[in-house]
């Protein structure tokens, strides 16, 4: 066992390492965010290439034999708890990156890259048979990731592993199951309740003698800017730091950054700026991880997030838990109606934001409580390809029969069905189920707040959203990836991970709101 | 000598390391892009960290030992012409870079990130004093450098062609003697004529029947909105494509970009949006440049742009040959007038971008004729200190001495004097006359673009920018930094680097303005 000096200046070394590691990683990052938000189309070729060397060199650094050297020295190194969180994070991703062959890492890369096009045009021409092939070879090169990194185990599990390290397929499983057969009844009687929540822009269009001026075109839409500033207006109302972040427009809305500079974008659909509002505080929510991430550890793991399913359960309590609430809606409302010129009441937005839609097909459409029908289809057919359980051709059938059995609904088209994500196209296997599970956690959160806090309706209802984000960075935040996330739940909850809470907050909350 | 097959095989690998030394600048690029024009503040630390982590990547890339290997066998190896010129360029680059030890590059790094907050104090308290040693410092630290690159050689020299590094110290020092020698009796003369140039500001706001309905805000002043749109309609009317570019605002207007993606900031002054036309006409300079480089090479120095003379020629022929031109406004007055409510003549456009402050004591704010004269006042100045003819303490004295002797006046404050410019804070030292070179050189190549596509005046006029886009990139741009420089210029003009054209076309136009 080498000395406490020696020791530490192996432990400075490694450290060192990791931060490069992660500067140019966040480096990449802004690369993608320009490519989203600012650059010009004409950009891409070059871009495509300054994307791909910073990829390489990240690679490079992780998977550099001195890392390697210095990981196994400190294997027996006295060290602190802090200093054994991030070697235990950095040894898991360069062991899983050398296991991995960089030829496989290639043609990895190589194959997304050219199944876009190819998804692209079977959406556009509703033919699955277009994309089979490519589907076919993305979950072959998945599996033959998998087996790199660990021949020994279910592929499933080791690539679910890339998203969610620490959760356990299992637990997983478990959690989607029984969402599975608690939320189809559930959706079952709301379908059969004769309830009908209220749309607050309906009224306003028909309510002629209404106080505001309705703000929208004679074709019944809003324009982007009135949209901006209303999303705007609700990042300010939630406590937004101008100073570390930004707010612009994105085809498909993101979070990026670091906790010195955490940005957020939203789009617009004309018809529905409801659609804007949870939308932008989704990313709202990852944001404010990241800003609550501690900043004298950025570049270790300790000022990196824990992962997937931690950073989606942010996202999903303020989108749900807050923004999808009466409280905030009483405090909200007027805002709304000012810049969209309804003349609606709270009630009518908190209904308007919590209609059930079951018969709808899309999941990024998809209300608070039938999204995770979406998502447990998705989860038990990319299981069963990865498994070998399921053929590719078979994929259009077994998921309509799902959409079916799930939601009583059976799509048209493909392009309406299983062609509609991109995440396979882009060899994302395995990362479906962490929107599920963020749900969930975001539910045992806000148990546990409410707990702690005290009246935290009254708290929203008053825009005083300080102890929040405050319980929130003490208790998740500020920990950075230093615990596992089960020990990390436990930390903030005082209990493992559980799904009781989402499913009561569910259950309670839709019964009430359809009467059933 | 090695065989054709392992020639060929080794220049791949080398061209190969090549082009991922640039994507690495490139995407370094990206990140300064994003830090002057969209980072929150609150971004800088974070920002400090990946841009210095592309930095050390990007000097190992090209001081790697391989690199020098590979250089080595390409020595003896039968190339073509532009292999030939690859290999040169990069081989110039290592060795320099080789040459300075690791540890002056981190002092010099670091001595600029400290010096910025005194200048920025020194220069806010109008206290030279307070700039002095770190000043003495940046110069000594400069010295070092020099002589590490090469102890036999003239200090200043080496420093000048780290900014333009083949046309010569000589040729730079002879042509800004020759137009302080030939311009200081021109400005004299000018300043001696009864003659006073039009300002449509003024004529439109006195002129109460003016056609148009004006623009400014009671105070006389433009607002943001309306001057982008201005030189939006600029950019349009030259020809800017939007597909591989933006227009966005930075305090420190610049371009920045690849030949797919080629940017120009702007900014605008409130009462003067002649200022921000000619300033976004000269980045779009920069672009065009950029943007005429062969997409093919890009990564190699063969798609790169020759030094900073060459660009700022291609900048200063749009900013002054064509924006400062009688037909430019015969084209651009309607938009102009038509954007700013004013109702001026292109007589009048043609005068007010055209008029002489020899009083002026701020290059960045100095016409086309009187900024050249900052110049070689800068020049001096600098080559003196770093030849250690001239002490720190005495700057202050000689820069007054040098602004009366050159243009007739002495600023009051050190402030408006020698603590203006960022670039010796910065370390810059050697970069100041390459924005002259630059100048003269655009007046060469504008009288041989007029001998060969003849009615140069009339395809401005009529905004038939093609013809002109295409002899610029025939001649200049598609090179990349294929020749040296004056190769270059001998390759587009059939004739060395001269100021003879720059110096007529000054005399003809002044002359003519002031009647003298």
């Amino acid at each position: 066992m080498a000395t406490t000096t020696e020791e530490s200046e192996t432990y400075e070394q490694f450290l060192e390492h990791v931060r490069q590691l992660h500067y140019v990683g966040d480096a990449g990052s802004v690369l993608q965010w320009d490519q989203q938000v600012m650059m010009p189309s004409g950009g891409t070729p070059a871009r495509a290439k300054q994307s791909s060397a910073l990829s390489t060199l990240h690679h490079d650094l992780l998977t550099d034999d001195q890392l390697g050297e210095w990981l196994d020295e400190l294997d027996d190194a006295d060290l602190d708890d802090e200093q054994e969180a991030v070697v235990r994070e950095v040894r898991r991703d360069h062991e899983r990156a050398v296991r991995v062959p960089s030829d496989l890492v290639e043609r990895i890369s190589e194959a997304s890259s050219n199944a876009l096009p190819v998804w692209e045009e079977a959406k556009a021409e509703d033919d699955f048979e277009l994309f089979a092939d490519t589907l076919e070879e993305m979950v072959e090169l998945r599996r033959e990731y998998a087996a790199a990194i660990d021949p020994d185990r279910d592929p499933y599990e080791v690539l679910f592993e890339e998203y969610e390290p620490y959760l356990g397929i299992d637990t997983a499983e478990r959690v989607l199951t029984r969402l599975r057969e608690e939320l189809v009844p559930l959706i079952d009687d709301i379908d059969d309740s004769d309830v009908t929540l209220a749309d607050p822009f309906e009224v306003s269009a028909s309510d002629a003698s209404g106080g505001s001026e309705d703000r929208r075109s004679s074709g019944g839409t809003y324009d982007d800017d009135t949209q901006h500033e209303l999303v705007e207006a609700a990042l300010d109302t939630l406590g937004y730091d101008w100073d570390h972040g930004r707010l612009d427009t994105a085809p498909h809305p993101f979070s990026t950054g670091t906790q010195f500079d955490a940005r957020v974008t939203t789009r617009f659909k004309p018809d529905d700026p409801m659609d804007a509002v949870g939308s932008t505080i989704h990313e709202f929510g990852h944001a404010t991880y990241t800003l609550g991430l501690p900043q004298e550890q950025y570049g270790t793991p300790l000022g990196d997030n824990r992962d997937l399913s931690v950073h989606e359960s942010q996202s999903r309590f303020w989108e749900n838990h807050v923004g999808r609430s009466r409280p905030f809606w009483d405090l909200f409302t007027k805002t709304a109606n000012d810049h969209l010129g309804t003349d609606a009441t709270p009630g009518e937005f908190y209904e308007a934001a919590n209609t059930v839609h079951s018969d709808n097909l899309i999941r990024v459409e998809a209300d608070e409580l039938t999204y995770h029908m979406h998502i447990v289809l998705r989860f038990e057919i990319e299981r069963d390809l990865i498994r070998g359980d399921l053929a590719v051709e078979d994929v259009p059938q077994v998921w309509n029969e799902k959409m079916e059995e799930y939601l009583g609904v059976r799509p048209d088209t493909d392009a309406e069905g299983c062609l509609q994500d991109i995440h396979w196209t882009n060899g994302a296997i395995g990362y479906f189920p962490t929107y599920t599970l963020g749900s969930v956690l975001a539910a045992q959160l806000d148990h546990h707040l409410r707990a702690d806090v005290g009246d935290v309706d009254g708290l929203v209802r008053d825009g005083e959203f300080d102890p929040i984000h405050d319980w929130l960075t003490e208790n998740v935040h500020r920990h950075g990836a230093r615990y596992e996330t089960d020990d990390l739940v436990r930390a903030a909850t005082g209990e493992s991970f559980t799904a009781d809470y989402f499913l009561d907050y569910v259950d309670e909350k839709y019964r009430d709101l359809y009467d059933c």
